[in-house]
């Protein structure tokens, strides 16, 4: 923090409100201590802002790039062969850009392996069900589990039925709400169904309702419980074996899965950089993560967040702008079934987290930017806000409450740095989240060449600030 | 024709006006001929259709009909044991409602079993497909056809392309617009193809873009063509395969399917009716069809169509409504693949097709009513635009231009008789026709009890006017 409190002193900001601005009315702003009372240093920025605008909106570069990614390599699950494709791919773009730094820092990530899977109504008839199992989970024996369904709704009904839930297949038929309120189910439930004695766990998808589709997503086993099987089922299936139990019918399931976990594997973080040019030290992060789960390509989550981070700094070298400190973008691994890149990248970089002036996470799609959430105190608030004005052009200038991810977060929280996530029109994301359906065609390029946009200059200013961000 | 004639005279007509629309005004519409100038005579039904719509909206009865079907038969493909459960439970069922002269009338139908299949992209990288193999398709070799895709977009292509196509595997990539406009290329595009000799053929689904949603249907082979396997792939699919086309990239893909036939198997239509109080060997037929792909649960194709004809029946039965002529359901088989079920009522109807008054199909779903279709003369158009006036107070009273149905055609061309639809709101119908998504759950109970209400009052009237339709 002492670093970057060097940098929120008014003689910067003075100075340059007084040779960029000079056509500017004087500030009203009341002062609210450190660089961010008044906002005329934002007007040097409005013709880099505008630059940076029209490079992104003038082609569907990113969409490209997306697409060749998601259609060429694919899906990308840790551990995979089409990962490693992606990560190496990525270096190799990031040189053909003019990237800076370009390497990838080694990460040992697990290897979940799905294999064969399904289930099937088998009473009170019998009816192939569509399922994807949970990553993580473990498989049930070769020839399946059968047995009876108990459908609960939370967990509270899980313990006042506690006596009846041994032998059987515990289904959580809980309709999508929030995703923080309805993923409980998927993480806790194995676990807390196990040690009462079930033998397998559905879900009901934790996703909005679509076209019998089905949603996969990590399970966490509590270490104090039997690893029992676990998948989640359509938000079809779950409603009609609610409506059998609710006429009286028994239902018998059987689920077959072969999931395993295989010796862990050589990963990587993909880093690339434009090195700034008076405090190369001093880092701006902008990130996505690279790895997927294994439907669908992987487009919305998060190969897009990828591609549009990566563009902010493409286009800063197209336009050759080069901001005072260095930004960072960094591609990480095994986001969805492990956490493992964010983890290293906080251990390796540990020495320099002192210097993260703010990381950011684009990990929510890259559809209709709205603008950017935020985490951090006040004075860096305000600055933000100041930012986001150069983008109410493309109508990305909102800040708002929450920004992080699950992968700077290590980071954030080891080295108390700002943190921001792009945020964006979030109505479609759990129609296609962790589903088949995560595919490039949900994505409008010109929506994703706004986000790329709204990244570029909102990387672009926080890395050339005089003032930093406030800690 | 000569027997219906004998109900277009002016006399009962007036009778019936005078006796029971004393309060109304003298009408006003000029005289057309026939028994439909002017329209007071519909005031005489304005109280049992009022009942007919009260009782049929005063319960989730119809919905709930069709989730017993759905959920506990499932989808029922010709020659499968489900649809004979289907067939045993309906019959069951409308003695239950107090149908008379119920019954099912033996059909020989063709059992085609789709087996095991699968379509995996090979170049220029190994991806799995999300597909469905085509009704009536042959089987691939047991190891597969591995082939270049060539990537066409209409007829005139292939046939412009005619050297290219020998050992590859032709993809129509067409954008569904309307289900005429491309279904052409599922039904006539293997042949097509194989003519040139290709090894397979895919098709873009024809159906609206959904979330990795493959659609079934019916293909028909040429007597002159060899026989190539051939399957649908999804939107996503096919948009893929046509980027990596525009990029110049090779694509091979391995289909393989162990769709074949087996020997005919037997099944039925089923039959109820309430028989004409006046006139019982005059009659008018409402219909959907009982068989279904073996995908989803055949909700919306076309259990629902079954269910809210049957009600049409069951309402009158309730109300103890009992029209001049015969109301008859008939729940047809083998829609999907063969229309057995219609050729055979034809044949095993014919000498009564002449005192058919009217027949009605409902197959396109039972979503929001929006009134009828109907096919006939200007009298018989002009006599069910006033009945339908009865259901402006549930919107539904428009009456559109072509009426009819696959299984009603074949008796309505021999005996020229009148043809009518239910039209209902179709936005969502392409989304969900013929893949695993037709389950219940798509189908708001309320719009179904619209759509029985609208039915029960059509048929009741047309089956009690005094006059006919016209023919």
């Amino acid at each position: 923090m002492g670093q970057r409190a060097r940098f929120v002193v008014a003689l910067p900001f003075l100075v340059l409100a007084v040779t960029t601005v000079l056509a500017q009315p004087p500030h009203t702003d009341g002062a609210h201590g450190g660089g961010t009372n008044g906002s005329q240093w934002i007007h040097q920025y409005r013709e880099p802002a505008a630059r940076l605008i029209g490079e992104a909106m003038g082609s569907t570069f990113a969409w490209q790039r997306l697409s060749v990614l998601t259609d060429t390599i694919g899906n990308r699950l840790s551990g995979t062969p089409a990962l490693e494709r992606a990560i190496q791919w990525a270096a190799e773009e990031m040189k053909r850009d003019g990237l800076e730094n370009v390497h990838t820092e080694r990460v040992m990530v697990p290897k979940w392996v799905r294999g064969s899977e399904s289930a099937e109504m088998v009473e009170p008839a019998r009816h192939p069900m569509v399922m994807l199992g949970l990553g993580d989970s473990v498989a049930t024996p070769a020839d399946g589990i059968q047995a009876d369904v108990l459908t609960l709704h939370n967990f509270e009904e899980l313990d006042s039925k506690a006596s009846q839930v041994r032998g059987k297949i515990v289904l959580f038929n809980v309709p999508f709400t929030t995703y923080g309120e309805t993923v409980r189910f998927r993480s806790g439930g194995p676990s807390r169904a196990a040690r009462y004695g079930a033998v397998a766990m559905l879900i009901r998808s934790v996703g909005q309702e679509g076209l019998r589709t089905p949603h996969t997503g990590a399970l966490q086993y509590a270490p104090d419980a039997p690893k029992i099987p676990a998948a989640a089922i359509t938000t079809e299936d779950a409603d009609r074996i609610q409506r059998l139990a609710d006429r009286g019918s028994r239902i018998v399931v059987r689920l077959k899965m072969e999931a395993h976990f295989e010796p862990d594997a050589e990963s990587a973080n993909v880093v690339g950089e434009i090195r700034g040019r008076e405090k190369p030290e001093e880092i701006v992060v902008v990130s996505g993560h690279l790895d997927s789960w294994d439907v669908g390509a992987g487009a919305t989550d998060d190969g897009g967040g990828c591609v549009v981070t990566w563009e902010a700094l493409r286009l800063m070298k197209k336009l050759n702008l080069r901001p005072r400190r260095t930004v960072r973008v960094v591609l990480w691994t095994n986001e969805e079934n492990g956490g493992r890149g964010g983890l290293a990248y906080r251990d390796q970089h540990r020495a320099e987290l002192a210097r993260h002036v703010m990381m950011l996470e684009s990990d929510g799609g890259v559809f209709r930017p709205l603008g950017f959430g935020f985490t951090g105190n006040e004075t860096g608030r305000q600055t933000v806000r100041v930012i986001a004005t150069l983008l109410t052009g493309i109508a990305a200038d909102q800040i708002n409450a929450g920004g992080g991810g699950a992968d700077i977060g290590p980071s954030v929280t080891e080295g108390h740095i700002p943190a921001m996530s792009l945020d964006v029109d979030g109505s479609k994301y759990f129609l296609i989240h962790h589903t088949p359906a995560d595919t490039i065609d949900k994505i409008d390029p010109v929506e994703m060449a706004k986000c790329a946009a709204a990244l570029a200059v909102m990387a672009y200013v926080v890395a050339d600030l005089p003032q930093g961000l406030g800690q």
